[in-house]
């Protein structure tokens, strides 16, 4: 059992809280056996981390005292398993995709991503947003993450690179009612933007067309709220 | 200025930090010239605390040192203003109501109160679920919580006294596609449950019917994400 927080493996997992080394290694880590779970059915999963001597999974796991398993976790109450994971990195594109521009808030990222994965908006696309392997974010999207492809870009670079997506912005100022639209192309791309400041005014400039949910005597609802509503009625809607 | 913390205002609100307080005082605190705003706007504004000397507000008010400001905040930055409110009791119900039960995460609460508020369910009614007037709360609903009528029920019992009702459960396990709903009678209740069990069997059994949102390979998203998504289709829908 391992004690020491010097161990090299236990290093390289410290390391990981910072998205810098993310990167630069191409893992992340997730806590929980139910995330682990889904790694593993992803063949994600690397190495685990577990508080037991014998682990119900087909991967390489190294026990830890209760000690070492506090300071890996980013969880209150350390969880009983940690694994290392690999990110991966798709240039797929699914018929339906969600760009986010600006999202900072680690709970809206993991919402919609949780409500992405679930209306088949697959590939999700991000400019200045916060990190999707951020351990909040993580937790948010409740093994959504594995079933997407995920990539920063730069939003105009990619509009215009992609002339054959439908690219849809969201405007409160001077969208147009959503309850107008009946119809949508296959390829469509929905841009939500930041919670204070919406999508920049060069990207909406862009788009085939912009839209708003209608609301009665408020300003706005929280973003993961209205992508998931936009995205739910857009999995509905017949085609064009 | 006040720069103690034994002066009784000061005790006050930093009583009202808990529910049990705020109960029996029929009061809670707002943080921020956003929410202070939206009381004075709704008479609920009693009193401010503010770090400055004038304040552009009609409502009376005492000026505070930073250090008493940052007791009172709930903030990580403390604003510059601080304001008792009064809690607003009302029995009235709205056309579309929103009933919770067991929902346990402030964030979801407030962004559920925010889409209630956008979307016209401004009837709230709540079993064991957390505190509307949780800082955390507040600070989700932007607002929203200045425009509705909220109580805390025993369901079952409100479901028994309410027959004129028709109530919607959602229910993941076995509710009806919610694609199959086209239209509703005017007076509605959607009935939200738990983040983990959802809603309780027994409230499922009173029902008029149970929906689910449909989903590709996940069982399920946020419950903020999943009221939004309903309410915003039934402000649509054409009536029975």
């Amino acid at each position: 059992m391992i004690r020491s927080l010097t161990n090299e493996k236990i290093k390289h997992v410290l390391k990981l809280k910072d998205k810098k080394y993310r990167q630069e290694y191409g893992e992340f880590v997730v806590e929980g056996t139910h995330l682990i779970e889904e790694a593993i059915a992803f063949g994600l999963c690397k190495f685990i981390f577990s508080l037991t001597e014998n682990s119900p999974y087909p991967v390489e796991t190294l026990q830890v005292s209760i000690e070492v398993m506090k300071k890996m976790s980013n969880l209150t109450t350390s969880p009983g398993m940690i694994a290392i994971c690999s990110i991966q990195v798709s240039n797929a594109l699914t018929d339906k995709i969600l760009i986010l521009d600006g999202v900072q808030d680690p709970g809206n990222l993991g919402t919609l991503i949780r409500s992405a994965s679930a209306f088949g908006f697959r590939t999700i696309l991000v400019q200045n947003s916060v990190d999707l392997y951020n351990p909040k974010v993580l937790r948010s999207t409740q093994g959504g993450i594995f079933k997407i492809n995920y990539r920063e870009i730069d939003i105009e670079k990619f509009m215009n690179e992609h002339q054959e997506i439908h690219f849809i912005g969201t405007d409160l100022a001077s969208g147009i009612p959503f309850s107008n639209v009946h119809a949508t192309p296959a390829k469509i791309a929905l841009i939500l933007g930041n919670e204070g400041s919406g999508v920049q005014t060069t990207i909406l400039n862009k788009t085939a067309y912009n839209i708003k949910i209608e609301m009665q005597d408020m300003e706005s609802i929280n973003v993961g709220a209205a992508g998931s509503i936009l995205m739910y009625a857009f999995s509905q809607m017949k085609g064009i």
